[in-house]
């Protein structure tokens, strides 16, 4: 630790409650990236833990004056390096701040601390016969706060949107250490320009946030379950085309590949590889005869484009367990080596496409890249997986990381469907946007960030 | 016309191919102002009605080398002055680029120029078995581009939402002249900051949008309707709040109150007011038996709140008439004298509450307040009504208009529910909002306007 990082840890310590800030240098360097260790990060002057908002902004204020960064995290689920450390900067941890502060059943919303874990608020809701929809694969364990920064998706995005079109209001920290309330907690409103959907998604970089309102569903019908295996990533893909292609809109449809169903099984031996080698899971969660035929219509697709096995799941048990195998596709191939990214989202035609051009790149590129999607909204999530401390596979990982999102931007896909930009994504999105639109951004940026404090470096340089 | 606005009339045609710059003063007049006629509008220095984005363009770049205002404008079917004409401004108004350009079932997008008008996309979405939900009561003349402009809401929004819940992208003229895409054409996408949504409801006045692509939904089922007559507002609001207490969400539940009955009466001769004194209109489009249950629920709740007659309609086209009467009770009103219109929304278990609360500054105001409401989504629109050329009976509806505004800011609400800020609600935008989000919204503009030309004075001054 340098001389002015303990002054500034000791100083934010006297500023403070007591246990806010975290002295201990093993404490304080597991807050110093989130899962993309792939990405770089630096460390931290000091980790604070705020329990509530006033702490929030006398640590804002404080960075403000002092020109020190601040970067806001919350479970350090995400997977593109935006809650990484900056060297010298201040990490702010909502673990807790993990209050449900409100549900409210007759306006259908929620008022939560950004420390919330995304399934302990759904389990909330539930009691009241309520719906929060954002499912991200990290549910168990990321919170809405972390969810909100990202702008989340998920598995039922396909049909329910992500993160954002739920967020109604927000209380944030912004500019030297003013907190502020945006949006509203009625179900319309206008009141200007739409502050709540420009932080959503912005990564931490405009403010820091607080406090956040969401909207809330009625309770959803059971869901079907229909699984298909499949012999090769395209002919899967030409069943996602197939389930578009039909008009019908399920309310998960999920693609896993050989890779990934083989890691889940050495890991925990569900024999899923056992019976093909791409596996769909498709839903329907439409009430009585509508979502019969639904789930008629996505096995009649799977059969048409060449299932080699395809049935209506019967048993809800099973079902759940496949799902659960679906989430823990990622940090199943996690344990297999470091694991580079990828979060493309391509037209929903164009996904055996994509998912044929992805194949031809792990072949050129001699990479093992794992695929698995949420392949009803297109959004492709191909891993390129490198030996441990083989750096040759992750120069030759990181040519594939690129190519795949040239070849994205080329279908007329984007390159960051739901993980954010954080600084993996960088390139790509400047590509993708141009150079007036990423001047749009550095200009609202420095508006609204004068003090150039908040999370800089991500999203754009 | 002063020499400088006859030099710009005349710069613009050289500049435009022909037919594009309108000369004629009494054809200028006419696009001077949207319909909020209480609020000031000056006097354009030209209009044009371009038809391509490169010309839109050209207007652009020329202004901000002028400094010369831009005010576009679709339909001009605005209630709150946001399209009204600035002295000296180009007006640049839509209407000659109104074509559909793509309907994209398998992705379920449409791509449209600013001028389509609201109605005629959704006729042609339904030829595709698709929907475009946005309803606003003025979707038979309103364009897309105001639509996008204002955020506006509509009928079904209850259960649907409001416009922005629509757009995936935009092009848009920005800057001193730059031509942008914002968004996406994906299901989803992150890629750095929701410009898109910020474009949606800015009114302008962050640049001009010349395209819009917007998601689909497939068609739905056919709705049923439910009628209620009340003998008062508040009952008719106790009815509203009531269904959301039975946790039932509406494809509509609309409130129109004995005034504007008798205006549609008056001009229609619909015999709407001999049956009652409040008009509900509630509807459930969910398919099968969960929509005929919710049509019950809903029956039970205009009953057990003391419907004096309650029924569920029979007769398709009778429904159709009901709501068409509905889209009409603005106009209707319109036709007894200068109107002042209120778009306040509380939250859903204050209905009653803030009926109760317009009745009775109504009496202590001495103005007649007409009442129509989305009410489903607490979204009231109280029409205050002056006898023409009263001049103490519109001071006296100004300041019942700003107690209102008031009133609904106490009770948690927000006082532009879905007609945008435009210059009407700018006063009780800055109040709700606060002077840091404020401040906020300033920085936005002038980051993103340095040229300070678009729609000035609007929604902030």
């Amino acid at each position: 630790m340098t001389a002015i990082s303990v002054d500034l840890a000791a100083e934010l310590e006297r500023a403070l409650p007591g246990g806010r800030v975290v002295r201990d240098p093993a404490v304080v360097a597991s807050y110093a990236h989130d899962e993309a260790e792939w990405a770089p990060y630096g460390s931290p002057a000091a980790v604070v833990r705020p329990r509530e908002t006033a702490e929030v902004r006398e640590v804002v204020s404080r960075c403000a004056r002092l020109g020190v960064p601040v970067v806001a995290r919350g479970a350090g689920t995400g997977l593109s390096g935006g809650a990484n450390a900056i060297d010298g900067c201040v990490v702010l941890s909502f673990e807790a701040m993990n209050e449900i502060l409100r549900i409210d059943p007759h306006e259908r919303i929620a008022i939560v601390q950004p420390g919330v874990v995304n399934d302990d608020l759904r389990r909330a809701c539930a009691e009241h016969g309520l719906w929060y929809p954002p499912d991200p694969a990290s549910a168990p364990w990321s919170t809405i706060g972390g969810n909100v920064a990202t702008n989340a998706g998920g598995l039922c995005c396909v049909k329910y949107g992500v993160t954002r079109d739920y967020v109604l209001g927000l209380e944030a920290v912004v500019g030297h250490g003013d907190v502020v309330r945006l949006g509203r907690r009625t179900a319309k409103g206008v009141a200007g320009y739409d502050l709540t959907g420009l932080m959503v998604g912005s990564e931490g970089t405009l403010g820091v946030i607080t406090e956040i309102t969401v909207r809330l569903r009625g309770a959803r019908a059971a869901e079907r379950t229909i699984v298909g295996y499949f012999d090769s990533l395209v002919a899967a893909g030409e069943a996602v085309s197939a389930v578009t292609a039909a008009g019908v809109v399920p309310s998960a449809l999920e693609l896993i590949d050989r890779h990934c169903l083989r890691a889940v099984d050495e890991w925990r031996h569900m024999g899923l590889a056992d019976e093909g080698d791409v596996l769909l899971l498709g839903r329907s969660d439409s009430p009585g005869q509508v979502g019969e035929e639904e789930a008629d219509a996505i096995l009649a697709c799977f059969e048409a484009a060449g299932a080699t096995w395809s049935a209506r799941s019967t048993d809800p048990e099973e079902a759940e367990a496949l799902f659960a195998a679906r989430r823990l596709a990622y940090p199943a191939v996690e344990r297999l080596g470091p694991v580079l990214t990828e979060d493309v989202c391509v037209p929903r035609m164009l996904v055996p496409e994509m998912l044929g051009r992805i194949e031809r790149i792990a072949a050129e590129h001699d990479i093992r890249i794992a695929n698995v999607a949420h392949a009803g909204d297109g959004n492709l999530h191909p891993l390129m997986i490198t030996p441990p401390d083989d750096e040759a596979a992750r120069e030759r990982a990181q040519a594939a990381f690129e190519r795949i999102v040239d070849e994205a931007i080329g279908l007329g896909g984007t390159v960051t469907g739901e993980h954010g930009v954080g600084l993996l994504k960088r390139r790509g999105m400047a590509e993708e946007i141009g150079p007036v639109v990423l001047g749009m951004h550095r200009a609202i940026k420095q508006a609204l960030d004068p003090a150039g404090i908040f999370n800089p470096g991500k999203v754009f340089t």
